[in-house]
């Protein structure tokens, strides 16, 4: 058998798409010789996602759980259809194909999470258990498959599990960040959630506490938690939603400067243009968030004539497993931040 | 008077919302002293805009104008409501504000072009003189209004306007290509079209020739247009939605090394995964298309654990316009290319 590190053949009536493209998979079992079986205990739903399910279904836990059940049954992978976007699982090894690259890492029975999104992760959904409204989970008994190409990571001991799985989800957003940031910068987080906070996290240790770093946030409440990080220098309550407001804010709390660094984490749509201008000429502005919109980046970024760098935020950074955890390991504050909120 | 780079005293009836996003614009004289006066003399409509409303109409010409009309005589500017995009415009000065950034580099009466959208430009039609079905074109009298922040360049007298036009359209993408691109890089264009021809253009001026540069297109056509160009080492013909057997033709393309550079110039949607996927890890991509979808992009990258640096194409880049004009200028073929298609 022909070996499909990218899970092709698991996808039904479109030959040589890819699984993140395809209306639905197949999770059938047994499992191929490249593919890793695994216990499927909780999924952990995008967050723009589960807004959208939350809000379409009227904030009602029953109706999001068979939304959800729907999707999956629909499918065969967790993957909304209105955001594109999935989320990602946690759970236990049931069994390694020869072939798989984790052969030997990794033995039946630990507990695993799995790094690539769930839309395109082959699932099954046999029983949900629970679901959690205010951490975006569901709790359930299942199996999902995980293809050669697919990352993991071991879910460590001396931390919460449901800490882990929160912080795994972002975990490719500081790991960008690291990338970018440099002492002495002016960085600038839109959104105060867990992706922000982690982010700030990394430029605060990125630039050694030389330069500025701005939280920005619609909540008041979401800036106090964050203060107390004590990793930013300045929190601005802004809609970023208000590209004009909060181009102003930003301008005046960098005396004139603007950003070197502009970190889009928001979970609404709407937030492009509040990245842009908050960015200096020849700065860079990186989108975590999955409600960004190419073309209004592309098209507002020319219609101001603002020369910024763009990037899309790529969830998969080599390392960025061992140095978010390694973020919440050594940072207290940031722990007791997601203890407070993820457990 | 307080300055307004971009125009938000223009928007009508709603407060803080930038130009592009507003449903009505006041295109109301005189002019503010920041803002530039141009009389408008063609209308270089958005290719996607110009085939809606074509369609719209039945292809009828007295009824497109028409519908251009009604459209700008309700939103004070051509922003194609169904679509969402605009334009470009050519004309001459007539007025600049005294504190207007051209004040001094340009002079009434000369022809400039607009290199902002026209979905975030006030204008007024008095009278349409004709229509080019065939370039999407409307000839009219009337009158424009450039905000401080809104980038234009001169009209070269000693090419072709039709060919200025076409060119300037798409200037940003070469102008960042030659951000990126360096001597020794592999480099892919995905799509032959006019926009992948100046890149490919520009990636074989910032390669000296050394390195290897790919073509793809789905059209054995159009890759022999661009092979006539001299600027490319090999063509692919391939469907850039398949991602796999684009990656199977890069990689045998290159012996296994992949690109360093991928840049998608593509017309239709679905190719974000054959542009990730033909980068090497640790190489780039640059999206130039507008079809371009921001979460296949992103969690497509992180499905596929594939480290690549994905740049969402900026309109804008300091200088694209010279670069693209004297890239005609200076390079015969690639002007013929462009006048057999755009005059």
């Amino acid at each position: 058998m022909a070996e499909d590190p990218y899970g092709l053949d698991r996808v039904v009536g479109e030959p040589g798409v890819l699984p993140q493209r395809a209306q639905r998979l197949d999770p059938g079992l047994p499992i191929r010789p490249d593919e890793m079986l695994i216990d499927v205990e909780s999924l952990n739903v995008d967050a723009a996602s589960f807004k959208q399910i939350k809000e379409s279904c009227g904030g009602q836990p029953e109706a999001v759980v068979a939304r959800i059940q729907e999707i999956v049954r629909e499918r065969g992978k967790m993957q909304n259809p209105v955001t594109g976007s999935g989320g990602m699982l946690l759970g236990r090894v049931r069994e390694i194909g020869a072939l798989h690259p984790a052969k030997g890492k990794v033995k039946p029975g630990e507990r695993i999470a799995t790094l690539v999104s769930l839309s395109l992760t082959p699932l099954v959904i046999q029983e949900v258990r629970g679901v959690r409204m205010d951490v975006d989970r569901v709790e359930v008994r299942g199996h999902a498959i995980l293809f050669a190409s697919g990352i993991w990571s071991r879910v460590p001991e001396d931390m919460p599990e449901t800490l882990v799985l929160a912080a795994l989800d972002v975990c490719g957003a500081p790991a960008l960040v690291a990338r970018y940031a440099r002492p002495g910068m002016r960085i600038a987080v839109l959104g105060a959630g867990k992706s922000g906070a982690l982010c700030l996290a990394q430029a605060h240790r990125s630039t050694g506490g030389k330069g500025q770093l701005l939280a920005l946030d619609i909540s008041e409440k979401a800036l106090s938690a964050l203060a107390e990080l004590g990793v930013s220098d300045v929190s601005l309550r802004v809609d970023a939603t208000r590209a004009v407001e909060v181009l102003e804010a930003v301008k005046q709390a960098t005396n004139g400067a603007l950003c070197d660094l502009v970190i889009n984490c928001a979970t609404v749509p709407g937030t492009e243009m509040a990245t842009i201008l908050a960015a200096r000429d020849g700065g860079t502005a990186i989108f975590f968030s999955m409600a960004t919109s190419f073309t209004a980046a592309a098209l507002g970024a020319e219609g101001v004539g603002k020369d910024v760098t763009m990037v899309i935020g790529n969830g998969y950074v080599p390392g960025h497993a061992d140095l978010t955890l390694d973020l919440l390991r050594t940072d207290t504050r940031l722990r007791v931040f997601f203890s407070g909120r993820y457990l």
